[in-house]
């Protein structure tokens, strides 16, 4: 691939343009976004130069959505009168089956992947963009059919996820979006909860690093939550009716002995996500 | 106070005897605890020399029981025998009313004064213990009356919780142990819960930092945890049911602006833990 735009030069799609250039991709770099986001894009060496959806996209071999789900959709929904057919478009949004749908129906002139590439931080914007954000992450595939993942512009795509550093998982988007309604919103949801219940409490002036740290996650913005909750309402209730029904079991059991071999699953469960 | 007897020299108490220390205590310290724990709490300085129960408790000033809630409990009915009359005891158990009542009918022929030093690490045993490990942190004392505070031993050793940089705070009995039951027990439960889905789970190789943030508490020992839940069931209950409550709350809103409100909440109090 040759020239790539980058729709949203936020966290993501700053790093995505530092990680390219870094693995040393000398084409074009377009980012489509505000303008001071592409002020900010460009002064990190992130993107060339800024332009329009219909500019950037086209002339781009890879058109990157890195938005917001509800604007990943308006540009999958806008963007099929102006792509080259050859082209690849594919994006970061957090959930994957209305995003894959919505492209199915929408873009016909050109190959759509979803994808979602698990990385991220604290800080948000290009200011705070990284070249090795992506570096022994996974970075889910969402094909409809294995085929998807064999054509030329797909090759091309995953050849420079290896070279960043990323690691490809390829998933169907339902299975997707059911792992991380447990890995991913079921956390943010069950932190939220938690500090909820502080609200006001005397308390909580006897707060330890454990509630710290089971915290953390409810200083999120619902911002960046919002279109998360909405597009994958189905799984995430699954994932709270099952956490809801653990903690029944474990309340039905504080003084008997099955609490020992919840704690014992528990924590082999946790050691396990800990030595990938 | 010119002796002092650790009974259990583990972390806790092998990190008082060194707090001492640096604080400039110049007298005796004694520890009580098995073989292999003194010999660790010995070299590293954090008492001089091991005695039995009954020789500790009969030269010291202040009796400190930082063992585990049920071995807590266990000296508290047999050390009344031994005891100079105006010797305090005090303890570091993590739950307070039953070793409060427990003292009330047991120790009669000196003073008790339950506390709970609010500090700890992931490593065990006299070999991680920190002369620091307390400073900066509440060491919450549970007096039946607050003439309790007043008396000469516990002033002496008010005095040092301070000059060891502890933040005393005062609570009755069952508002420590409703308190805790929100910011340490519910935690490690919500911590353990969460874990336990994962189990098998293929989505567990998309875990990220927030995931691993709340599955820290579900590392945690069963060993460590079996007392607490026991000893403080009551109070544990109502705060799971609180949470379940909120939960549920959660997942009925998780396409209504109500969830946007429930964000802000959670992250108000959030950033309160972190304000002190």
């Amino acid at each position: 691939m040759n020239s790539v735009a980058i729709v949203g030069t936020g966290l993501i799609g700053a790093s995505f343009g530092l990680a390219l250039r870094k693995a040393g991709f000398g084409g074009a770099i377009v980012g489509v976004s505000s303008r001071n986001a592409i002020a900010d894009a460009v002064a990190c060496g992130a993107i060339d130069r800024g332009a329009s959806l219909a500019e950037a996209a086209g002339e781009a071999d890879l058109i990157f959505l890195s938005q917001t789900i509800g604007r990943i959709l308006d540009s999958v929904r806008h963007i099929d009168a102006f792509v080259r057919p050859a082209a690849l478009v594919t994006d970061a949004g957090s959930t994957k089956c209305l995003i894959v749908d919505t492209a199915r129906q929408a873009l016909t002139r050109c190959q759509f992947l979803g994808g979602h590439p698990l990385a991220g931080k604290e800080k948000r914007g290009a200011a705070a963009a990284d070249a090795d954000l992506f570096r022994g992450r996974p970075w889910v595939l969402t094909p409809d059919e294995p085929a998807e993942l064999e054509t030329a512009a797909a090759w091309d795509f995953r050849g420079w996820l290896e070279r960043i550093g990323a690691r490809s998982v390829v998933l169907d988007a339902d299975a997707h979006d059911r792992a991380v309604a447990v890995t991913s919103h079921l956390p943010q949801l069950a932190s939220t909860a938690l500090a909820a219940l502080l609200e006001g409490a005397p308390a909580a002036q006897l707060a330890g690093p454990g509630l710290i740290d089971m915290t953390r996650l409810a200083l999120s913005s619902y911002d960046l939550w919002r279109d998360i909750l909405a597009t994958n309402s189905d799984h995430i209730d699954r994932a709270l009716a099952r956490y809801i029904q653990e903690l029944e079991h474990l309340r039905e059991n504080l003084r008997t002995r099955e609490l020992q071999r919840e704690f014992e699953r528990a924590a082999a469960a946790a050691q396990a996500i800990r030595a990938r």
